[in-house]
């Protein structure tokens, strides 16, 4: 079925190298870095999946999807990456409906899927020290539409938690063990923690302290990926690697 | 806030071992394996997150979660463990409301993480060659309440796709090359494939005919968790690992 | 060139499941585990590369390779693998008339591959708390004839290290932090530091005591080795796999 | 000890990235890449181990070890890394007094690591079909001090083998499998053959070959080494890892 760009849709653009340009036809005539000078109200009435070509370069125009909109985001903070926010997800068992904490917010990226999953009926709350962070953040979310699906706090999460009966919080700040007796008590019984930390010893402070609390099924794990590079020639893992990102540590609690 | 057990609620028990029994509270006194001879209705009023002894153990009784659902089916084929519908939900860009096609159903391990995702406006479309594998996998839909959003078709997919306009197709068969043409039809716009296959070889030849039709972000890699042991003596990955699962395919259908 | 068994030899036998049994031809008639009860002078010129039945199994008698004598060892603690004794040896430049130190014996696994290397001119020094480690090591040693290069002594080696000017030093114990200095002082100019742990405690703790001293190239890796399954349909990482071994930590002398 | 370079000494300088320079005191002067325009002969009576300063760099100045010469070669074709040497030296039993085949000579890193372990009474035998990679490799061999151990040969190990009762052969080239008959028949039994490929198909074109010879142990591994970030803050693996480098495949001669 051939569906074609409406007024008021935000598209991704995709070039050749599969790099991502999220643009909002409502969007004024400006410099869009990586796509050129153009009036994006252009957009309307173009055939989604079809290439086009503006300026010299050559683009697929889509309807962003969560990848895209993970991969199109703006960086201002270190972001959780796709593979980690899967991983997350899953093992906090985060569905549609939920109500789900994070703290820090960062550029947003774990924010965009969080409220993808939770949509429509769920609600992100997320928390962090910095204005600025959460403003850039909101941009980002506000691109890909769900920022009806987030609260955000300009607040230390390890000061305290107001929500309760959350279904999950996941911290990704460098101290999570100070927020373990808050989320114990913001989440609800059945409900899942879940900390991202790249060293060793916050992982250890962190199971530490989970350990005095009523928290079961407590795990830790690295999460690696390895792209494989395929030709008519064989396959082979990929020479280039990103060889660590975070640990996962995830707990349940339990009354 | 303490809830407890209604009225046609399922839940599940978890065990000392985080071993889990996913009970429906209407089922018949029977003898539940790993249980015990039990009448279901026995946990209606108790409360969720506590702990309470049945026969000689000691079971917390909680709200099933989406791990609780995957990790407390009843297997009869191999199945895809959830680091890999983690990824694939994620790279497949899967969320509430979409259309996704499965091929096939093994054990319904997959269709349960994907009617979680796509509910509650979505819909999986589940294809087998076997009826006893859908009506395997169909029982722990059931069990997992998730059954309304599936709909199954014994059907070799390799044959055809009677569904069009669909957000994303996931091919868990031997010979996923050959419904690359009929997923390069089925799907929209934008829209994924994803194969999983153990095998070099397969994903040699799955990749060669997916760039035989108009695809882009065509990638393959492969996960790895390392479950780390997290001890007052300091932390290590674990000594068992599991090796290998499969290798994930992906790729996205332009015109 | 056809090479028969002579008087002396020590042959290995490796059955048709690649299990390897070390045994001396001038050894008594006695009960081998896994061959049977045999008179070993009974091998005396057969032709090596062969296969032969013993009882009704079938062996290949072959002069024993470094790899045989350290996979047919009788393991008393638990060994170094042959895949990091291979990194400690590359990583600590250790080669042909080097003079070694390593601490604890354990089984001997180790103290072969370093025996292996020095040979014919060099020594390896091997300190353990525990006569009845030693021992059972240098039965080990005596069967893979490499004896003669390893002087043992019943000494813990946090306690002081009576040789000088050393080439490389390889600690197996609980606690390396605690021999650093003494290591410092036993190793020549340039010459290696290598500590074998498997808890990142034991790492932490070690480098820093290591750079209280003038070392350099200090460096830790993690050796990960993936079985990789070929056969007429294609190939795959192994479904089983070993998860962590230890880490292996590296540091050079200078003044 | 307190050792002192003497005349017709190599030295190695270490620079404070510990990026490392093989220097003959016996050479001219001349502008040394990295290190500035010296005279070679000014290191003699210099004491081992103790750090420099030369132009404005400092560098410890060290006796060359095997690390320092792989380091410290000069590359001209992509080269086997200590970490596979080190597995394949291992793997292949290989030791002092071995007679060991490897084709094509690189830049003769592989050469250096053979050359070293078979010392002083054995010998490495390496075919390349370019002279001019000989010619090259030598040289870095030359300066490693290690050429009398190594004999060259312009010639494609595919076209036949001339030595006999070889201990090891190791091909790192495009084609094993075209090498395998030549390769069973120069082994002695119970010798070793190791192909390095970066390719699945490779890989199973050579064991497909391999099996039908009589070789037995037959096994492909991948080995992955990740570097451990160590602070005072604690661990991690490091971001950075090279993902892939070629797998090792291993087979034993028998009759």
């Amino acid at each position: 079925m051939i569906k074609k760009v409406k007024n008021d849709d935000t598209v991704v653009l995709v070039d050749s190298n599969y790099k991502k340009y999220i643009i909002d036809t409502n969007g004024k005539t400006d410099k869009y870095k990586g796509v050129g000078v153009i009036d994006p109200s252009f957009f309307v009435g173009k055939t989604y999946g079809k290439q086009m070509e503006i300026g010299n370069k050559q683009f697929w125009i889509l309807q962003p999807s969560l990848m895209d909109k993970l991969q199109g985001l703006k960086r201002k903070a270190q972001i959780i990456l796709p593979r980690d926010a899967a991983q997350t997800i899953m093992n906090c068992s985060i569905e549609t409906g939920h109500k789900v904490l994070e703290a820090g917010i960062g550029s947003g990226s774990l924010t965009i899927a969080l409220a993808t999953t939770i949509a429509p009926d769920g609600k992100v709350f997320s928390y962090d020290k910095r204005e600025d962070f959460i403003e850039h953040a909101m941009k980002n979310l506000n691109m890909a539409k769900l920022d009806k699906y987030v609260k955000t706090k300009v607040k230390d999460v390890t000061a305290g938690i107001d929500e309760k009966d959350l279904d999950a919080i996941v911290l990704d700040i460098p101290n999570p063990w100070d927020a373990v007796k808050h989320v114990y008590n913001a989440l609800k019984p059945g409900g899942y923690l879940c900390t991202y930390s790249p060293l060793s010893t916050q992982v250890e402070k962190t199971v530490e302290e989970i350990k005095k609390h009523s928290f079961i099924e407590v795990k830790t794990m690295e999460n690696i990926q390895r792209e494989i590079v395929v030709s008519e020639n064989g396959m082979r893992p990929s020479f280039d690697m990103l060889g660590h990102t975070g640990y996962l540590t995830f707990a349940r609690k339990v009354i």
